[in-house]
Formats: structure tokens, sequence, C-alpha cells
């Protein structure tokens, strides 16, 4: 063993026991053409790394089931948790090159540079969050690497490898692809000579490494809600037309039965549909959500309701916990709260800094664009009620036997913040209404007016995205 | 509504949050053939349980994915946490019957009741440890159901899943294969009266959940390693070839890549390996393991190298955070340390109760049955060291300054409880070495030769397996 590179490997094993300590996630991509070395490389930094904090993750061509899920699913899963590794041979780069080469989706896609800014926000949502991404590109000399082939074909163990190794992607068209992509962020590293290969690896990893601890100990935390003096706002001023008490139960029921027909008809045309509650306490979500899945199938849907998040949550990159559990094509995920926590309760209580509820409008929107972008349909509903409506309720629950489980000291706690959440709900909603992920602002005082509003506009924005009419 | 109905969903509603304060995971099953009510049934559940804590789960026939992987496996995956609770849409059940009426994995299972056996267990292990059972059966007359189907094709919208229904299972054949399977355990329900179905599904829901709550009141945990008091034991006096200094790099190498072929051969064949690692602190498990890896292809293999359990897995059955990482087929799987910590560290420092770790040998012995059913190898591997040897890697550990991130108070204090762990050790190996799940004792105070050893047995177990013959 190569003394020079012995050293090199105690020096990374000891930088990564120190950000593992430190906390800091780490990504390392691995890219180049079949046969260029990639397994080597990553296998000796694999074995230099703890096993406990360090996972492997190889990227393949998807399966069936993969494409029932967003482009970076898989990564989005995946990711590295505070102090851990994540070693990606073949990484969404080549997921990209894949797609794009084979026309994947291509019926959603249409333009596979949306997927290069997916990838851009992706890596720079995690960068920004403190995840340090190393990208290697590994090149080797052709004569060599068809060595490697030959070698694989000898063996009729590993034959069979060898062939299935040139199939995905052809290496002409991968290697053109890269081109285009290599930039300054890719350390490209030549295989052709393999020491001198891996020596360069372990001192890229190793200067990185030392650059990206050094920068998290300066990160500093400001904790700042940011919020007016005197804030006043116009915008949940709405009005709805109200529901008469004699009509809401066959209105509620013949919508209730038209969403259970669109709901197969997402299903078999493979929409995924997003819904997303946000609302002042007591604003009816719980009911109004019951409301919209009352009727619908319940194998096609599910209700995730966010509650505190828990330590393996608060050990990863806050969309996480959302990301994993958007909905598979043709599914129907409501989100009875969501990621928009970041901006509201995150900025009014300080769990996240200044400098991270700030940035995380344009995150959430980049976010959201990602399922847009393969046909999901977005909605989001901001319930809104008078803080007095708010009071009675309150009051209501507190002397109701069966409501008293709903009322909780933090309820009050929350409603002392009124006009702080009223700021961070008016910015949220400035920030991030898209015309392709909308909010809607539903008042909330007469409840059954609200559900009629909620199920119309989910009806009438699924049969536009069905067949481009409608019909409220 | 019917008042009656109304009564019962908020005791309903009022218990379940009561078993969620106690932390009592509790699963709900429903059978029955397509279009008898199952949907309205679970639809009328899963709207008066709280979203907090409720998931429902439909069960569908195996995708190529599914294949990929054990029998149980998403149910494992989806095993309900403390104080939550899953509505299986079918189950297991109907998985079981899918399976056996297709002759799904025909080559490796033959003997399909080898699946009612997992079931069994699956179900005893869960019930155990605490999680409520609740299995309903669910009938309708004929005349009926044809009538539900009717309304299903009468829409264009919902046409093509009432056709879907009849697809997977033959009505006839899942009635038959049923009668085989209801006992008293489980709750028939005629759906032909709907009122009076939903009424009698609550009537046991409340019934089972009202005792379960009074049974986990009732619940006492003794904490006791039971140990003896002068334990001795000559299990682990075994001898080994030692292997001379010269012969070793070349031996190692030699069989390094007869294991790399053999992985190749396994990954064609779809077997899974599933290797496991105890012993005593310091014994070399991380090097053993290392030069097993050393020269494997990373894209099919993990290490799984067990830390202390997060907060989410400790509200899972102890069981759950491994199953969810068993390997897929062709893939290997190496665990440092492992489930076996139930009977070693939860019994040494009473974490898992007397009772616990008593029934967990047999508990074990079931769940590694499962992926040996369908055709993995587990080998096990045991690394003993003597007393003084131990200490002497402590002091080598302490004193250099690349080990010293490996030597901690804690090792100390393992080493304090010696005897205990010899014992716990002794009646681990004794109660789970099964023909099929083997466990091999590696005297480790050389360890070259452990690690020899260790590659030996595992190149001739695959050896045995892919081709049925002995090399080594």
């Amino acid at each position: 063993m190569n003394k020079k590179i012995e050293a090199l490997q105690l020096k990374a094993a000891k930088l990564t026991r120190e950000s593992h300590a430190l906390g800091i996630p780490v990504m390392i991509v691995f890219e180049g053409v079949p046969a260029s070395g990639k397994t080597r490389l990553t296998n000796d930094l694999l074995l230099t790394l703890d096993a406990k904090y360090t996972q492997f993750i190889a990227t393949k061509t998807p399966s069936e089931h993969d494409l029932r899920f967003q482009f970076l699913q898989n990564f989005w899963n995946t990711l590295p948790s505070k102090g851990h590794i994540n070693i990606y041979f073949r990484s969404w780069y080549a997921h990209f090159i894949d797609y794009k080469i084979h026309e994947i989706k291509k019926h959603t896609l249409k333009d596979y540079s949306k997927l290069q800014d997916e990838i851009h926000a992706f890596e720079t949502m995690l960068q920004k969050d403190g995840h340090e991404i190393i990208k290697f590109y590994i090149q080797i000399n052709e004569e060599k690497r068809q060595e490697h082939i030959n070698q694989m074909k000898e063996n009729p163990l590993t034959n069979w490898k060898a062939q299935e190794y040139e199939q995905v992607i052809p290496t002409d068209t991968y290697k053109a692809e890269f081109e285009a992509i290599l930039d300054e962020a890719w350390k490209v590293i030549d295989y052709t000579k393999r020491d001198h290969a891996i020596q360069q690896m372990y001192e890229h990893f190793i200067a990185r490494l030392e650059k990206a601890i050094q920068q998290h100990k300066m990160r500093t935390y400001e904790k700042a809600g940011d919020f007016a003096k005197n804030f006043e706002t116009d915008l949940f001023n709405v009005d709805i037309q109200k529901v008469k008490k004699q009509e809401y139960e066959d209105l509620v029921l013949a919508l209730q039965l038209r969403l259970r027909e669109l709901q197969f008809a997402l299903y078999e045309r493979k929409i995924p549909l997003i819904l997303v509650y946000e609302g002042m306490d007591a604003a009816g979500k719980g009911g109004n959500i019951k409301r919209v899945r009352e009727y619908l199938d319940p194998t096609g849907y599910e209700v995730n309701a966010i509650s505190a998040p828990t330590d393996v949550e608060l050990n990863h990159h806050y969309l996480w916990r959302f990301a994993k559990d958007m909905p598979k094509s043709g599914h129907i995920e409501i989100f009875d709260r969501s990621w928009y926590g970041r901006v509201l309760v995150e900025r009014v209580e300080g769990f996240a800094s200044k400098e991270e509820w700030s940035r995380a409008y344009e995150e959430i929107n980049a976010f959201e664009k990602m399922w847009v972008n393969e046909g999901a349909i977005v909605l989001k509903f901001f319930l809104t009620l008078d803080k007095d409506e708010q009071l009675k309720r309150f009051k209501d629950r507190e002397e109701n036997v069966d409501k008293q489980w709903k009322i909780t000291e933090e309820d009050w706690r929350n409603r002392e913040k009124w006009d702080l959440y009223l700021e961070a709900s008016h910015d949220m909603i400035t920030k991030t209404n898209q015309p392709h992920a909308p909010w809607l602002i539903v008042p909330a005082d007469h409840k059954k007016s609200a559900r009629i509003e909620v199920l119309k506009y989910i009806i009438q924005k699924c049969e536009e995205k069905l067949w481009g009419v409608q019909r409220y």
C-alpha cells in the first residue's frame, strides 16, 4: 500500500469524524463513464469512512416503481442527516441524462432543461442549509477502459455484468452530455494512473472538508422574526358566497360525489393532487378536510397531519419529511399544515434563523415546482378567521366535553401572537402565490360556506387540468 | 346520520385518544371480497380517527419492486409506532392468498404453508409486544354485491375501476381460501344491512380497545437479567487454524476475489446474503468486515453499523429497524451488531424486561426464518477474545492517536460486565443456532486467522447454496 495514500486516508477519516461531530451533512458525487474507475475510487473512500454514518447510494435507471414518483424523489428520500455522509455512485446528473436521452416522462416534462433547474435548486437549498456537496467526474483513456471491460468479460461469473455496463446510456452520449454539465464545481480526475487518481481524490476531499468545517464554525444564527410595529393588511378581507343552511347538505354531497369521480379520473390519468391547508387555529381545517375526503376512495389518498418534528426529522433538511410523503402518480396527498411551518411557526417562535426563513419562500416555490413540472396539481388553502370568532370557538371547545382535547395551552399562547401570525401569513401568501401553485384565501367564520368554497375550487382546478374546461 | 352510530363514533374516537396517550400500537385488518362494503366501513372508521396518528394501508398485488423483497416486507416497513393506528384495507392474508393461488416465488417458496407460519409468528410477536390486532372479515349477500359493482360500472369515470375489482383474486377462490383461515380471532360482519354493519364494527372495535387499554395498564415490567452466580462455559474454547504471516496476504486476496465472483453469482441468481456480526468489544469486527467487503462491488452490498436507537426506532417493535434494512434479492447486507442486541446489551443493562428478552430467542429464530424461506443465506459470526487480549487492545487504542476515537468510557464499563456478557452470549448462541441460520464462533485473538476463517466460511456456504457443492 502506497504510504502517501495511507496518510491521506487517515486524514480523511479524522476529518469526517470531526464533520460528524459537528453535524455537517456531506454528499459526495461520483460520475464518469462505465469502467472508468468509479467503483475503485468510491470503494476506497467507502472503506476509509465509518460505516456508522456513511451510506452508499447507487443510481440506476428508473424502475416502474420509481417512475410513479418525482424525478428527484429517491434523492430526497435518502438525504443525509446531520453528520452523515452519502457517497453517490452516479447521481441526479446521470439520472438527468437518462431521462433526457430516453425521453422518460416526455408527455409531462417536454422540456428537459426543467430538470436542470430542479437540480440547481436542489443543490442550492442544500448548500445554503450547510450540506457540503463534493462532485467528482472520473475520466480514463479509452485503451485502459477497454482493458477493464475485457477483464470483466473473461470471467463467466462477471461477463453478464460487463455487458450490462454499456446498455443504459451509450458512452459517447454520456460524455457529450457531461461536457455541457461540467463547470468549476466539479473536480475532474483522470484514472489512467490509479494511485495518482486516488491521491487526487483524497486531496480534494480533504481540502473541501477542511473548508466546510471552517465555514461551519463561523456560521452565525440570528434569531429574528423581523416583524413590523403596527402591521396592517387587507389581504384577508375576502368575501365568499354564504351558503344557506337548507341548501348545504345537498350541495356538499353533490360536490363530494363529483370529487370522487374526479379522483378516479386523476388516477387513470396518473395526475397527483397535492392539497395544502394552513390557517388560524380553530378555523376549521380538520372539518374542511373531512368534507373533502369524506367520499374519496381511501386507497388513493392520504392525510398528513403535521405534528412537532421527531429527532430524526430535526436532523434532516426541513423539506425532507414532506418530500418523502409526496404522492405517487394518480394519488392525493392532503397536508394538514405543511412545509409552510418554516415561514409561520418557525419564524414566529425563532425555531428558524432570519436567514433560514427569509430564503424559504424561494426554496418552497422551487420545491412545489418540482412536482408541478411532472403534472401535479398543487392547491393551497388558507383558512382565515375573525379574532373574536376564534375566541368564541376556543371557549366552545373548552366547554364541550367531546371537544376539550382539541384545545391546549399552546392554542392560547398562539392567540396572543395573533398579529405576528397575521404578518407571517401575509408575507407567506404574497411571496408563494404562484400561478402553478396558487393560494386560495378562505374566510372560515362560516364553516359550511368555507367547505363549499374549497370543494368547488378543487373540482374546478381538477377539471381544468383534466379537460382544460371550467365547469364552475 | 344514525344517532346510535354517532355515539359509537364519539366513543371510538375518545378511546383511541386514550390508547394513543398510553402508546398502544393498534392494527385493524379488513378483509372481504371486492364490493363487499370494505371501503365504506374502513372509510367510516378512518374519518372517525385522528389523522395525526392513523395510517391507511391498502394491500395490492405485489409489483416487480415488491417481489425483490420478503413476503412481509411492506408490513414490517409500515408497522405502527407506539400510540399509532394502522387500518389495513386487505392485509397479509389477502397477500398470502395472492401468493398461493398465483404461485408467486414458487421456486423458493414451494410450500405456501410456510407463509402461514410467518403470519402466525408475525402476529404473535407483535401481540406479545403489546400491539392490539383487530381483524374484520366482511361478508355480503351476492345480490347486493352485484348492485355495488353495477353502480360503479354505470359511471364512465369509475367503470375501469369496477373491472379491476375482479381481476386479482377470483371471488370464489378468495372466499374458499378464507373459510380455511377464519377462526375465533376474526369478527365476521355482514354488510347486507349497512347501518347494522357499521354499528357492529364500532361495538367490536370499542370492546377490543377497552380490553387492550385495561391490559396495558396491568402490564408489569420485571427488570432481571437472570444471571448465574458462577457462570462457566467452554462454548468459546474453539481452535482455528493459525495462518502464517507470509501466507496471509496472498490467501486473503484470493478469498476476496472469489467472494467478489460469488457476489455476482448471487446477484444473478437473486439470492440475498445476510451477514451478522456480534462479539466482544475490540474483537476486531470492523477489521473483519473490512476484509469481507474490500473487493465487493459497493453497488450490491451495505453495511449496517448499529448505534443506539433513535426515538423513532424506540417507538417501534424492536425488530422494525432491522427488518426495514434487510437486503433485496441478490444483495448483501452486513450487520455490525444486530437484533441480537435484544438478548445481549438489553438483557445485561435491563433495557428489556425479563419477559421480553426471554421470548426474543424464539422471535429471532422466526424472524430469520422469514428470509431463509425465500432463499436468503443467513450467517452469523461471534468473534471471541481472551479477556487479557481485550485489555491489551484497549490500552493500545488509548495510546495510539489514530485509534483513540475507538475507545470510550462505555467500553470500559462493558468490560466490567464481562461475565454477564459471556453468559448472555452463551445463551444466545445455544438458543439461536439454527441449521438454516448458523452461528460460527470465531476466536479473534489472532485477527488475521479470524479473517481467513470468516471468508472461507462465507465462500463455502455461498457455494453450497449456489451449486450444492463444498469447495473448502
